[in-house]
């Protein structure tokens, strides 16, 4: 096996690319742009010259390199097959074959960006010591991949671990953006969050610093460090959800650790007072030791994921 | 490797055994009694004793014998290890080396019990075909088992796939066995169904036959199949909650199959009118696909998957 490595982050604006030695070393990281338009046709052809020309520039030889990792937006499964990415403009194809190509055959492994992260943070960021756990990302929406003895758990059509479409609540009249009501990521995404902080400040007249200045994810977990009430309620329903939503997960699949990324986890440690308790409540004893991290390789995990992939 | 392979199952009163070619073919099966007094220290030197009488019987020597697989009810983890079997009995102890030791250093694999008998249903039974599945067992109580690429998901401590436990209705008052209250078990075992029936029949005066005789799973099967309106109300009930799970554990695992064992599964197809349309309603779009399929191989599952992960 080569010596080197390159993990690949395919996001909708920006593709992070990565060059590492086989031990997890991260030697070299940059981006280029994503270039979404015709289908996307150009994303691919654009990341096998961004490689040579980085090996190139390193004067490393194509023997050198044990292959390319690749983490993309979309479903994609065991064999690198994507199953319509909207964000890249991609439809049905094999990311695998179709980039080898591009690369003298060199070796390609291509999964789901999410999954793909999960990876990176059992190999070098908070799982590290895991093999069985679950990262969950509290961004604009609530995505997740499940790591098994090890491995990526892709599932059909490479949407296992996508737990933010999992159904926590009945009452709810909004629907989500994946058209059912009740989802995870209605209340424990970044943009949960401020909807559960909207609905608050109308119910209640508590004074509370959040009728300053703007909503959002930080200032309702900045609030709660400096003690508002107001935000503490609005973190316990935060911590409800979530806390439920990841009780389920464990019922299915008894992970040893979650790992916790995505913009809402730099409020840091906090985050698990309000998450903990209901996991607790809510999980099967036998799957209620599961661990609580949080993830530190933030932006990085795709590429580190993407790397790790081709050297299993 | 050897040409034959023995499938332990071992149960709360009996032990079943089978004798497989190394293809799957079932040679010979038959049953011990499962003796747990003394905390079931009997148990494997029983097994290992009628493992070798059966190798006699047959004139077959050790090198012919690909390895002894084994499940058991409770949590076994991926090494073999048990964390307290309490219906046998035993604390904590690896059965792998246990029953190696007790076979001349025969190869031996063990895991949970439900988790193996999901194994056999992908080998030789209704998720023959599918890579990626769940084997739900719906009877005293819900368990289940998901198979990933073709292996077990166990979780940290084999707990992988215990879905009877999830939580399915914030509104219920009574208390599961496992003390949390809205387990799918509550709703969807066999028990589950008679206490739906319970409900309905207290509560409504309509006309039904499940007012005459014993009320169980069965004869509300029987009554819906008959066209009984109350019984198909109750199935609805039975449909909503176990539908609305598998949603969950769709959104979790992705799976392409769900393979439904167990005595509740006796009543056919029919089940799947009920679970199906509920199932579609709350799962996330992507992981909707998944298949339903009955389980095929009754109690003969465990044995099967058992020789199975000898195999693998």
């Amino acid at each position: 096996m080569g010596k080197y490595v390159f993990g690949v982050d395919i996001g909708g604006t920006t593709v992070k690319m990565g060059f590492f030695e086989a031990d997890g070393n991260l030697l070299d990281k940059w981006e280029i742009p994503t270039r979404t338009e015709n289908k996307g046709e150009a994303i691919l052809p654009d990341v096998a010259a961004s490689i040579r020309q980085k090996m190139e520039e390193k004067g490393i030889d194509k023997s050198e390199v044990a292959g390319v990792g690749i983490g993309a937006p979309g479903p994609i499964d065991a064999d690198g097959v994507v199953h319509v990415a909207v964000n890249l403009g991609w439809g049905v194809f094999n990311v695998n074959e179709t980039l080898s190509n591009l690369l003298d055959g060199m070796y390609v492994k291509a999964g789901n960006d999410a999954n793909v992260a999960a990876l990176g943070e059992m190999w070098k960021g908070g799982g590290q010591g895991y093999k069985n756990m679950v990262a969950v990302t509290l961004g604009t929406g609530v995505g997740g991949g499940i790591i098994h003895n090890g491995e990526i758990l892709s599932g059909a059509v490479g949407a296992g671990g996508e737990i933010g479409h999992i159904h926590v609540e009945d009452a709810e009249e909004e629907s989500c953006n994946c058209k059912n009501k009740g989802c995870l990521e209605q209340y424990a995404s970044a943009t949960g969050i401020v909807r559960l902080a909207k609905r608050k400040l109308e119910k209640s007249s508590e004074e509370t610093v959040l009728r300053e200045g703007k909503l959002s994810a930080k200032s309702v977990f900045d609030a709660v460090k400096a003690g508002d009430q107001v935000a503490e309620q609005i973190a316990e329903q935060f911590g409800y959800y979530l806390g439920k939503g990841l009780a389920l997960v464990a019922g299915v699949v008894n992970p040893e650790a979650f790992v916790i990324g995505g913009g809402v986890s730099k409020a840091g440690e906090v985050i698990f007072k309000y998450i903990k308790p209901y996991f607790e409540e809510y999980a099967f004893h036998a799957v209620r030791n599961a661990e609580f991290k949080l993830a530190t390789l933030g932006n990085d995990a795709g590429i580190y994921g993407a790397a790790k992939m081709v050297l299993e």
